[in-house]
């Protein structure tokens, strides 16, 4: 099987080259790290997922999570691999000092989790959850929630979830009916179901902690009356001892993929002594809720790229070893067969995986370097660069949870036969990046965000300030000969992003809200193309300095590759945008007006 | 789980308003049949997809086929399937009355087979296999050879295999090694290795006839060196026993999908005592076994619009079933929860799927058109029809193994977190309709079949012929106020084809074949999406004779939900090929030109 899973030479290249983020620790909250810190993190993230993850790919998925004795069991490799999580810091590595994190970047954060994902998908989900659960608990929750919790979190000692859906309640999360009942005991009493929750019970840790959305006894219906709780596995007593605290698992789902982290349906207050802690003011969980969200919905888009970029380097792999067929123009039966990697149209298919996989990387690192600079900066900079974090936060979730599944369809094509069967991890990666357009909030509810809301938002704040960094991409790039026809092309397609997004927002005004986002997901899509040509492009930048230097072996290699993968981008990716935009502004209520009784047959 | 797989209204729709199968009864060849026979066919083979198929589809996924003491055990629902396939005529259904087959149109045979594949695609493949292996045997095989291998094939009793791809020969079929010795017996003996054989051994039958490809010794190499032989598994003696022939069952593969069908490695000679029987010319191999191909490969297309067709149906279920979410413009949370299929998205997806899975049955039943009137005429109607045939037969195998796959997927799509579970089909319909795009010919091998052979046969006659019957088909559209714009629509996509076309076929006279052929791939999804929109258009015709009636209830119901499927294939989907048009007329040669060291990272 193939070794690699990842690019050391191309996560350096975008974390030092392209994102500069050793350039982050000229502000307060990152000037205790350095370069060699930020590589030293990188490569021992490198040796982790090579030792602790990747060696237990297929085991995980042939042996999954079971239920025995009202306990979750899941593979043994999980235990050692949360303890080293724990140890090292990596839970919470973004977190602040004070509260026990790293205060890493979370550029750099995200390049670890993008590796986790890329040698074990399953397995990095469970220290990710964690971390995102402790990180809700330190923005909201009062000091006795902190000191209780988020030390055992980071350690890796006890698992965090994320507890949101129900069985009447998934993409409408407004329609949740887990009740809370205040008692005079600072708690609450918590009755009602859970469904699909990740990570929620397993025999890695010592108790798990569930922050859970609930509605307090007689709550306002509807998402203004849903509040944010911890409701532990076990509660911690005073006397430092652990009590079951009723919340039972009814059962684990079968899964197409990403069979290694068990997904649990749960039962809580079966009998009447399951607690929770209110974190957050009351009927105000869905905000905090968000925050969490949204750094997931982010990490989403990590694992799918992670995940289609292990699938492409085993189908490089793979077409540089198997010899298969001759060049068209030498077909002479009695020369050797040559390997794959000759054949134009495996090349095809290698480039597409590399320009979908780089590509979208780009992008999640764009969002991490905004984050990184919120919280350097302050006033309407800091407000700017969170507008545009939160802009691209569906885009970067669902450009590569979508294009990521096309992308690892295709490492299965380079390997033909072989690429459906299981002596390869090729159809485990095509099977496990499936979920990603439907965890944390599906592609149509990104598109919904994204065009009814992020667009919208302050006036179009956000979408001015998109288009101006977009801009200053292009002025960069119209400076340098090779840059200037894919600067004039993604000039030309920024305007038809405008033209697209203004005649959308005028139906907003003209017509029904259905109407207006009929076709979001489409819009989404389109958005996504031209974003992350933009990213292509910010790469190409540096690229070109790097080739400008006359490098030579392995490093012109990479460049001239990254460069070919730039084209690719826009030769193949980017012409999309033409016909999505005849079909956005087109606008006949088609999928809006067919009544449900026409697909009666 | 959803009952429905197919709809029956649609494939009468299609088989007797759109492609007037009756109207074949006219030759002399399908003399004995008529309208009521083959409705009676239909029903027969729908519910023999809803007794004897569906009830084990997704056991037939949880069991697959196992290697018990050097025998592969298959699921018990196999055998009661043959054997009813066997007694009813359904194998060798469309072969001549002559050689015990029925004299179907191939019409009628494709629209049993695509009932059969949307009910269980792994249990359709036995006597798929077993129908064209026979076919092959009548088609190019001695009296002797029919007599002893044709009524046993047709009774069900022995499987039929294509053996074909051998470890160093997968797409590159003029590489296979395996060596068939002339003896002076009649027979050749047979040693070498096949690889991923459908069906090549399993309990449900007395017996396994492979259609062998192998090499006589001292023969040519390359493709004019391959011959194609009978080698059965126990060979039937003067005595009427059978003795053992001496292939072996190496293993079994394990499959991301399609799994109640073993695909197994054999091993042919290891005691010097397997015997083939020459099938047609020595050296000659090759063409026959590409006529069995070519049905084969409409095979394919079949299956894959069957499972979509199955995944549609179960989404629709589901989609009318659960509530979840209230529409845009009426949020009020007191309000109870509407069915997902209220919500534009979710017709959008639906939608999307109606257009792919009709649309391609559209396109395969056309093919099977120009069959059956191939075999009703003569002269040069007849060598038309068959020119047609050769040119779309790559489309109609990878438009719908192509789009299936994303059609499939939107269905897991609407049924969320539920569509990853394996509580509903659907994620199996994902694993099991991935393989489609692989065997009987990758994709890339398709594109280049289409462009750089069919498109130029007898100087381009085919292609003219086929924008002839497109021509046609938007004239009579143009008749109708309703079609009027989408045969607009369709005169402008098929002058695009002409453009393109015409550019590409100026690169094979100035270019390299590597240049010619690079993009020969997205030709083909090019040429795919024209041809199913001109599909739908002609769908469309009949849609609105329909109309014009105007009928109530349900019949209203369906066809004005065709009507809208057809609406979203030109809206939707038919702008596709403007991005594709710009890459094809784009030749840059960046897939040829970039060298395989700029993958090293």
């Amino acid at each position: 099987m193939a070794e690699k899973f990842v690019s050391e030479r191309n996560l350096k290249f975008l974390l030092h080259d392209v994102f500069d983020v050793s350039s982050l620790t000229q502000f307060p909250y990152y000037e205790e790290h350095n370069k060699e810190i930020f590589d030293m993190v990188l490569e021992t993230a490198l040796k982790m997922g090579k030792d602790l993850l990747k060696p237990y790919l297929q085991e995980m998925d042939k042996n999954p999570p079971e239920y025995v004795d009202g306990q979750v069991k899941v593979h043994p490799a999980i235990k050692p691999f949360l303890k080293e999580c724990g140890e090292g810091g990596w839970i919470g590595s973004n977190a602040p000092m004070e509260s026990g994190g790293q205060q890493l970047p979370l550029t750099i954060a995200f390049a670890c989790r993008f590796i986790f994902a890329a040698a074990n998908y399953s397995a990095m989900v469970f220290p990710m959850l964690t971390d995102g659960a402790a990180h809700l608990i330190e923005a909201f929750g009062s000091e006795e929630l902190k000191e209780t919790y988020i030390p055992k979190m980071y350690a890796g000692q006890w698992q965090g979830t994320m507890a949101l859906t129900e069985p009447q309640a998934g993409s409408s999360v407004g329609d949740i009916t887990t009740v809370a009942e205040p008692t005079d005991e600072g708690y609450y009493k918590i009755r009602g179901q859970k469904i699909f929750i990740s990570a929620s019970d397993h025999d890695a840790v010592e108790n798990v902690v569930h922050l859970m959305l609930a509605r307090i006894k007689e709550a306002p219906p509807g998402i203004k009356g849903i509040s944010l709780f911890v409701v532990p596995k076990y509660r911690p007593e005073q006397n430092g001892e652990r009590v079951f605290n009723d919340v039972n698992i009814a059962g684990l789902y079968h899964k197409l993929g990403y069979r290694g982290s068990p997904i649990t349906q749960m039962s809580m207050g079966e009998n009447d002594d399951c607690r929770g802690w209110l974190v957050g003011e009351p009927n105000k969980g869905l905000a905090g809720m968000f925050q969490m969200m949204n750094e997931q919905r982010i990490d989403v888009g990590l694992g799918a790229s992670g995940i289609a970029s292990a699938a492409y380097y085993t189908s490089l792999e793979y077409a540089k070893e198997r010899a298969q067929g001759r060049p068209l123009s030498a077909k002479d039966p009695a020369q050797p067969q040559v390997p794959l990697i000759e054949h134009p149209d495996v090349k095809r298919m290698l480039l597409y995986q590399r320009a979908i996989v780089e590509g979208s990387l780009g992008l999640l690192f764009q969002c991490a370097r905004y984050a990184d600079l919120e919280i350097g900066l302050s006033g309407e900079e800091k407000e700017n660069y969170s507008l545009l974090l939160d802009l691209l936060t569906p885009v970067a979730k669902s450009y590569p949870a979508e294009m990521c599944i096309l992308s690892v369809s295709q490492a299965i094509q380079v390997l033909g036969g072989y690429g459906y069967c299981d002596e390869f991890p090729v159809e485990q990666y095509f099977r496990d990046v499936r979920i990603h357009p439907i965890h944390e909030g599906t592609t149509g509810i990104q598109g919904q965000d994204l065009l009814g809301r992020k667009v919208r938002i302050k006036d179009g704040k956000a979408f001015t300030l998109f288009v101006e960094e977009v801009q200053k991409t292009i002025a960069s790039a119209n400076d340098i000969a090779e840059l200037k026809p894919f600067g004039e092309a993604l000039e030309k397609a920024l305007e038809t992003l405008q033209e697209v997004t203004k005649h959308l927002l005028s139906l907003a005004e003209n017509e029904s809200p259905e109407v207006f986002l009929a076709d979001a997901t489409l819009y989404l899509e389109f958005f996504g193309i031209i974003s992350v040509a933009w990213q292509w492009l910010h790469q190409g930048l540096f690229i070109q300095k790097g080739l400008k230097d006359n490098p030579s072996g392995a490093e012109a290699d990479f460049l001239h590759g990254k460069f070919y993968a730039l084209r690719f981008f826009f030769a193949y990716e980017l012409p999309r945008i033409t016909g999505l935009a005849q079909r956005l502004t087109n606008s006949d209520g088609l999928t809006v007006e067919i009544k449900p009784d026409y697909f009666s047959d």
